[in-house]
Order: C-alpha cells, then sequence, then structure tokens
C-alpha cells in the first residue's frame, strides 16, 4: 500500500463503538461491529455452501517441521511468528523470576528458552495440506475454515496491516481441471457479488511477499506465470485473492489425485480488511449495510 | 490429575470423525465435532444473556507490560509462551536463511530476535480488563467472550490438557455485592445444569497453578480464603469454574465503581474439556447428546 485509501464513510476507529485497536497491531470487536465481523462470515459460509466445504477449525499453531515443507523459513523469515517459551527447569524459571521479567521498554528479560519447535499460523489454508498430507484422494476435497493468521510487519495500520488478523479461506484440492473449475466459479460468484453493489473493486495480479524476491525460484515463477489474483480494494487494498497453487501443496504434503500429485486453489477473505471496505463504503450504522450482510446479522 | 478418569463412551479418538490431534498439544475440529463444539458455545452463549452480557471477540496476544501489572510472570512463568519474531535487519534475515532454518529436532535455529513485547493469552478475561482499566463504573459490566488460551505444559493430553485450548467466560465487573450475586446466579444455573443430566460433577474449592506456591504471598492467600471453585468431572478433570477475584483485577487496571477499586468475578468453561466429557458420558452420536445441546446443533 502506497498511498493512502480514499476515506469516504469511514467513522473514527478511536471512537467507532465495538471497536477497539491494540498497539500491538490486532483488532478487539464488539456490538454492532462484532455482529458485522460473524454476518460477513456467515456470507462467506453461505459461498462455501456452494461447493459443500466441509469446515474446520482449527488451532493457533503450526508445527515448525511442516512449514519447512514448503521453505516458508527462507521465503518468509521476516513474516514468522515463533512460539517461545521458557526452558521449564525449576532454576530457569527461578532465574527468569528474579529479573526485572521486563525491561524499561516492555520486552521480555528471557533467560533460557526451550526449543522452538511451533510457529503461528501464517494462512489459513495450510492446515488443510498438514490434516490431509499423505492422502490418495478418490475425489476432490472442498474445504473451509477461519483461522487467526499472524504476520509481523514493521508497522501496523487498524483493520488494514495487522499481525493477527482473520481470515477465511474456501479451498479445493484434486486435479487441475477440478480446481481451474473451482476457482472459475468463485471468481464469477465473487465478481458478481462486487458488481452487484458497484464495490470499489479491481482485480489485479499479484505475487506473494518473499523475502529477497530476486533471488527466490518461486517468486520467479509465479512472475512469470500468475497464479495469484487479488480483489483491490480502492487501487491499493487486497480484501482477498484467489490462488491456483498448482500441485505445489500435493508435491510437498505427498496429497495424490488420480495417480499424480494433488493440484489446490483457494479463496481467501482477509475479515479485518474487509470490515475496512465495508465501513468506508457504507459506514457504521446497521442500516446502511448491503443486504446480503443485513440479513445475516445475529 | 493424577488418576486417569474412568472410561464410558469415549471413542477412540484416534479414529474418531471429525477430531485430529496434533502432536504439539492442540485439537482439530470438523464436522459432527465441530457442531458440538459450536452448540456447547451456544449454549454458554445462552446462559451469558441471563445477565445481558455484551459479547467481545479479542486477538491472541497480549501486551507483556499490561500482565506485567498482574505479576503474572512471576506468579506462572511455567505457562507463559511469547511471540517471538527475527530481528527485521536484513542482514539477520538474510543469516537465519543461511541456517538451516530447523535442526534435527524440528527446533529453530534462531538468529537475533527482535525484542518480545507480547505473549500469548493466558485466559480469557484479562481482556476484559486491559480493555476497560482506568474506567469508572456506573453500572456493573456483564461481559463475555471466547478466546484461544494458551499455557505451557510438561505434556499433553488430547482433549484433557492442551497448549492451546478454548475458553468461553462470563464476567461481571462491579461492587462486591454485585459480583457475588453474579456468582451465586450461575453457580445455581450450571449446578442446575448437571443435576438435571446426573452428569458427574463435584464443585471443589481450588487454587491457580502458581509457580513456587509456598513463596507466593497469593497463593497463601488463595488457600487462606477459597477464591475458586472448580466443576470436577469424574474426580479428576476440571472442565470449568466459578471465581471470585475480590478487587484485585480491579485495582491492577484502575478500574473503580462506586468510588473504590471495582471487584471482579468470571465464569469459566474449557471448550475441549467440555468436549471430553460430553463425548464419554453421551459417546459420539448426535442423537445420544443431551437436549439442550442437540437443539442447539446447526
Amino acid at each position: 500500500m502506497s498511498n493512502p485509501i480514499p476515506r469516504k464513510k469511514l467513522p473514527s476507529l478511536e471512537t467507532l463503538e465495538g471497536y477497539r485497536w491494540v498497539q500491538n497491531g490486532q483488532s478487539n470487536y464488539s456490538g454492532n461491529l462484532l455482529r458485522l465481523y460473524q454476518a460477513l462470515d456467515a456470507l462467506f459460509i453461505s459461498w462455501s455452501r456452494e461447493v459443500q466445504a466441509e469446515e474446520h477449525q482449527f488451532p493457533i499453531f503450526i508445527q515448525a517441521k511442516e512449514l519447512k515443507k514448503l521453505d516458508y523459513f527462507r521465503s518468509f523469515p521476516h513474516l514468522i511468528t515463533f512460539a517461545a517459551c521458557l526452558d521449564p527447569s525449576e532454576e530457569n524459571l527461578k532465574a527468569y523470576t528474579e529479573t526485572e521479567t521486563l525491561d524499561a521498554n516492555g520486552a521480555a528479560t528471557l533467560t533460557k528458552l526451550t526449543p522452538i519447535c511451533d510457529c503461528l499460523t501464517p494462512a489459513a489454508c495450510y492446515h488443510f495440506y498438514i490434516t490431509f498430507q499423505g492422502r490418495e484422494l478418490h475425489a476432490p476435497l472442498y474445504l473451509t475454515t477461519r483461522a487467526n493468521c499472524f504476520r509481523r510487519e514493521t508497522h501496523y495500520i487498524p483493520l488494514q496491516r495487522q499481525w493477527n488478523f482473520g481470515m477465511r479461506e474456501i479451498v479445493c484440492v484434486g486435479t487441475s481441471d477440478e480446481v481451474k473449475a473451482f476457482l472459475e466459479k468463485y471468481r464469477k460468484l465473487v465478481g458478481e457479488f462486487f458488481e452487484g453493489l458497484k464495490f470499489p473493486i479491481q482485480w489485479l495480479q499479484a505475487t506473494d511477499p518473499f523475502f529477497d524476491p530476486s533471488r527466490n525460484p518461486k517468486y520467479l515463477m509465479q512472475r512469470l506465470d500468475p497464479v495469484k489474483h487479488e480483489m483491490i480494494y480502492e487501487g491499493e487494498l487486497s480484501i482477498g485473492s484467489i490462488n491456483f497453487h498448482r500441485n505445489y501443496f500435493g508435491e510437498a504434503f505427498k496429497i495424490s489425485r488420480g495417480g499424480e500429485d494433488a493440484y489446490s486453489g483457494c479463496v481467501a477473505f482477509g475479515m479485518d480488511r474487509w470490515i475496512f471496505a465495508l465501513l468506508n463504503e457504507y459506514g457504521p450504522n446497521a442500516k446502511d449495510w448491503p443486504e446480503e450482510i443485513q440479513k445475516r446479522l445475529g
């Protein structure tokens, strides 16, 4: 995001009822805004039913050894958050409690850490490839989940750029044709939703935010053969994307379909960014929100 | 938990449809079990409506400087999980990508970390005291949330003892009398639920799992004047608790009510442990679950 997004009906987030920004890159929701969040997710779930996607609820951690199968640590070392705990020996814990525990800047004055084997989920759909790894599929899988995702950034902006954000995904794992048909279906369905509302979205080709991209063959491949199409709000903010992974995850996690590495693809919706775009277009009052949202308000 | 819990109708979790245990102390839910999870939460939400509790949705991190106000690091250093990221300098990230990234045991071969200022939520209700800190209340607050909570343990047991688990809480912040009346109401309501089902629960006084308890004045105070009553399933497993915090959080976070530090209390339900107890009592088939659950299945 290089330019600020034109401000339309977006209220001041400092005084917006039901919203609270916390300094560490996260949003709290209550009241009307929580209802908006839940209605929006109910809309995405209704879309997922078009393919009878099975819903899953995943935890926060992913084992580092699973992410390594994706070369995640070399591709995105700048984004990753690790789960760190103190070495549990009595002596080490006691030593920690005898420090100030935090320094003057609020940073932990850690003693010895236990080996770090877990990361916080960077993308919702990774859980599926891990869950189904080693499987031979006799039919395509259609899946959906909403997950807490984590990407460390150098700075944060409320609702737009958060360390911890919500992501709803609808995923297909199958043959290349099955996945392409799935992605085409959702490109059309989501496109028609935006067109019906005259919502200011452009679809743009994009690449993943690789570290040191010019040296990364995966980045170069994405440049040569675009596989990611983002829903760009007001020319600046990606609120979702449609991604064709080819057989990348199938190969990494040994999922097969029709005797070959399975193909996969996903439609991803950034919950907090959708909230931002909806508030900016329609303002904070439920009566002004699109009918598709209003009818799903709890 | 010192003794294994008598096995009744609990199916083998290895083959249970809709359940997957991951080695790092967490549960995945889908299908019927996800519906059970959601129905159970809907039941707790219906209970929260008895006091018109306002629902909040909180993120995963809590700033360490907030937890320090509770002396959390000295009281529970063995439980805490920190959010750790690599120092974002190009040089440091590059150095990391030039290591193996993980060692043979799956542990990250970290280079320099950036200062660690955030922790993963240890208890759902802490978010409320942080959110309302510095406020002068003119009426009691009734609040509810379901949060992902994190407690590092030396070993884990599926559904019973997890690093990452779900917790639904209903909270009151007010005068001592308001909080006591709230807790009494829920003691009765939850008690009647268990009695109606002849669910094998005993209410027992308990203390928080302090590090080095004999030296901790807060532990000694809890022993002298019990403030925590746990719902103990089959004599072993705490599936929830009712907690009177006195004015502890009101004082730490400068929340006042009637010119004094506010009192607070909460009713907490461990989602995964309730799933365990329900499966053990009633088995995996929805038709055998209590009516209060069945009628809330989506």
